[in-house]
């Protein structure tokens, strides 16, 4: 292959998250989304994750953009990390460019930065590629397919996206477009496989303003409505029920704020002058006139729907007839956070609807039947199933296969993988750097395996710590030993076991150094070594355990 | 009121699991099931939990048995641990006391232990109550609904249940003679609250015998099973299917082996002689008439199937054409462990099917309708919601009142709540102590608040070690200070930190020493204080800091 076209996806496959695609025709390169990812319960106080760029800093001269699908966190989320190492025009719709700014000005880099929005529609002009947005259907408003049109052919990246027929804003899916592309020739499709698994087509977004209207009905108290500050067209929906039964709204969480200020200013939320208040006047107005729109539904605990749960809420203290609707499906692994914070509204008496007793959440995520629709309208040369687990990439080949695909024109990658392609070949011929970069506070991947192996043993089974003083001239101990447990046993309860301890750990250090052996490792070495197997035999437990030895 | 039944959950209310319930009359007491609980994510290190039972001991001359319901380890998983404490009948079916059994020679515990088996339709008539066995049908073969007969009427406790109108067994849940047990008059009802938000009925355990037959056919490789171990009739149907398409069985996992060797000698599970193979065996049959039948169904790391996966199995190595089932749904909270295997057997190229993909699993509690034939039949007096967390309590006490039962009558209680009755009245009149023991390792109670506070502070930020000894004499330091770090950063990246911390703590120690400030807590609290800021400023991180100083 002389002139080809990579595609690297540098994060995305194989896990939810930290979406970002690399695409490289000759001596350019463009990106599709820098998203972040979320640590895993094993990557213990990790804040986030982010991927690893290795590569596009090797070639950074080359790289033209960051071309956004949209402002989902796992698709914009490592903007702030990425551009402190590579300032690059970033490309996107209003709302996504919007919610990015926001991000940017947190961290105090909106200003050195490039922006630029487009319609959908609208296609950007580079050397080689020229790179088309097209209107798309997801979770979030604003959301765009891109289309890259290279010399060898036209690579179509869904995003993430859903086929609504009867969006809230009544922008649908620019499907005829699509429809065109494909008749044209798609080189490449890359597909989102998220829903894989689910048969049939997805809920339209519009069944939940149905259901929303009908359970603020009637309701004599407040109605408190947790749900993704992202989803515009949501807040869209509980705003216009709200207006339906006479009530302002308030918001209430930092990001719900934001992104809705957002959205206002830039005209996809459409709020009455005088509907909107501010949280803390929602004690001018009786409940039964009162909306709060909050984040949380996740259950995380620091978001204003657990504070509200368990009381910590500085505005928000739950009253009798409160009616709280919980608008999200729990995202894997945090089925429990939800279920706690149900539990605890119930306890304090208020009402709780959520997805297990009334359809208030459609997942923005195409089913099985519009990943088929897709497949049909574009019908690619090639596919690279994206944007899921392994299990959601093997079956969404399955599903192009009984489309009629050739198993050998389907490419299931791993993050780093080259996928090399000219007008009629594609093959994976390399791979390039790619991973995760873990973020802890302001440590930007300074905590690696060692440090979280570490973490993890101590979390599991605590320390024990055993100090000592010798002097290596008259060979005798000067202090101690001393010992010192964090979240082992608590101290009061284990006085003899310590006393144990503190035992063969002097007999030992006695005999090394009766016999003069004080070579620093082995001395500690053999500390270490009695006080685990004493601990192993009292306790069944493996503290992570310290020997310190301080020459005086 | 003078004699009254006192109803007493020591567990099992507020969370799933460790349920446990004491019924009091006069001076006799006896308690419904002795289960174990399972950690949540922030009990780190915690192997299991069982229920603080000072109330039965407090009363230990008075408790005249345990009676279990069924098998499963949320019911039976406390009794070794308690049975330490106080000995006491045991009074099951012959397949809940097999394993039971089992379970107490593991802990060597099952030659001291008095067990009484009996049938479905048994009572045992105690001075003052009878106890009486009704089946019931279950996730578990042998699973029973009991009676108390008090002087003051009838307490009905559903255990966990089903409405299976066609077990595997044929041995459906005795309906009629909770009819008549309903007709007679029963006082208070305590019922399974688990499913009480699905609507409609759950499909019977047969439904999964087509689909696993179906599954079978044409399958060229093993066919690998993955359930619950006390599942009897699951794994009935997995040999019934192996047999009707020729394969040998072989089980995999120790407590598979353990429960079905249990249910084998009891009848419970029907195997034809030449059928079952020594799992070392399965490599002398071609792998087209195999099947093996292995724990691990919610992806636990340790279980056989995690181990296969992963490709750490002492005997079962994935091969092509391997069919793996997961005839399990993940139990909140494990979904990601259970999508890790999915993702990793897929990746090894076998072939899986799971419960997104086919109905290869039904559940074993009831759902609405199940629950109000139950409450039809028994039309109690007073309710006490059982088996779940709040939310479900709560929505059991709307269905209890959907079906005309009056408020006043309904309980929700919480774990120690004393639920006090005659025949005619019902009250919570008081409490006694119960909750969580944690058990980690051979450690029964020892790891409390302080140990877990210590353990979560280590796990999200590690730890830092300042070390120094001095010498209180000449107010001089002798040596140190030193510095050591686990799970904070790791120690090459971060020299220029660890020797900054050095610096600060060095400093402030001369200082200290200077101004003959050495009393021991302003020493540490000092050096602490110093080296917490530096690191909060450079990190933004707050490990766990020591600072231990020694005097020589």
């Amino acid at each position: 292959m002389s002139d080809t076209v990579k595609v690297i996806p540098l994060g995305g496959l194989g896990s939810i998250g930290k979406n970002i695609t690399a695409i490289q025709y000759k001596s350019e390169i463009i990106v599709i989304d820098c998203g972040m990812g979320f640590p895993d319960e094993q990557m213990y106080g990790v804040d986030l994750i982010i991927p690893d760029i290795t590569y596009l800093l090797a070639h950074k001269d080359q790289v033209k953009g960051i071309f956004f699908t949209h402002g989902h966190e796992d698709h914009i989320g490592a903007v702030p990390y990425i551009l402190q190492q590579i300032n690059i025009p970033l490309y996107g719709t209003r709302l996504t460019l919007g919610i990015i700014e926001n991000k940017l000005q947190e961290h105090g880099l909106a200003k050195d930065c490039k922006m630029h929005s487009v319609e959908p529609g609208d296609c950007i002009q580079l050397e080689q590629m020229k790179i088309e947005f097209i209107r798309s259907t997801h979770s979030i408003a604003g959301a765009c397919c891109i289309a890259v049109h290279t010399p060898e052919g036209i690579i179509f990246h869904t995003g993430d996206f859903k086929v609504d027929y009867t969006p809230i804003d009544g922008q649908t899916m620019d499907l005829e477009r699509i429809g065109e592309l494909g008749k044209q020739g798609i080189l490449l499709l890359l597909a989102d496989s998220t829903n894989v698994e689910r048969k049939g087509h997805s809920p339209s977004e519009q069944t939940i303003g149905k259901t929303l209207r009908r359970l603020f009905e009637g309701v004599k108290g407040r109605v408190i409505v947790a749900t993704f500050a992202s989803n515009i067209h949501r807040i869209q929906q509980i705003i216009d029920a709200s207006i339906k039964h006479n009530r302002k709204v308030a918001f209430s969480g930092r990001s719900m704020e934001n992104i809705t200020k957002v959205a206002k200013t830039l005209g996809y939320l459409d709020i009455p002058e005088n509907m909107l208040i501010p949280l803390e006047e929602i004690h001018n107005y009786s409940n039964d006139k009162i909306t709060i729109i909050t984040t949380g539904s996740q259950g995380e605990p620091m978001a204003a729907l657990a504070r509200i749960a368990f009381g910590h809420h500085r505005v928000i203290k739950i009253q009798p007839n409160d009616l709280f609707i919980i608008s999200a499906s729990p995202i894997p692994g945090n089925d429990k956070l939800v279920s706690k914070v149900i539990n605890e509204l119930y306890k304090k008496g208020a009402e709780v609807i959520y997805k297990d007793i009334e359809d208030v959440h459609v997942s923005g995520h195409a089913y099985k039947e519009e990943l088929k629709l897709i497949h049909s309208l574009t019908h690619p040369k090639f596919f690279m199933p994206a944007h899921g687990e392994y299990r959601h990439l093997k079956h969404h080949s399955d599903l192009a296969k009984e489309m009629g695909m050739k198993q050998e024109n389907i490419f299931i990658l791993q993050d780093g993988d080259v996928l090399e392609l000219d007008h009629e070949k594609a093959a994976i011929t390399g791979r390039v750097r790619a991973g995760n970069i873990l973020v802890d506070g302001i440590g930007v991947g300074d905590v690696g395996n060692i440090v979280l192996r570490d973490r993890k043993h101590l979390a599991e089974e605590g320390m024990l710590i055993v100090v000592a003083a010798i002097d290596l001239e008259t060979y005798s101990i000067m202090g101690g030993p001393d010992v010192i447990t964090r979240g082992f046993v608590y101290a009061k309860d284990a006085e003899e076991l310590i006393n144990q301890v503190k035992a063969v750990a002097t007999k030992e250090l006695e005999m090394c150094l009766a016999y003069q052996m004080v070579e620093w490792y082995i001395l500690k070495a053999n500390i270490k070594k009695v006080v685990e197997q004493l601990l192993y035999e009292k306790t069944k437990r493996r503290p992570t355990i310290l020997s310190i030895i301080m020459e005086v």
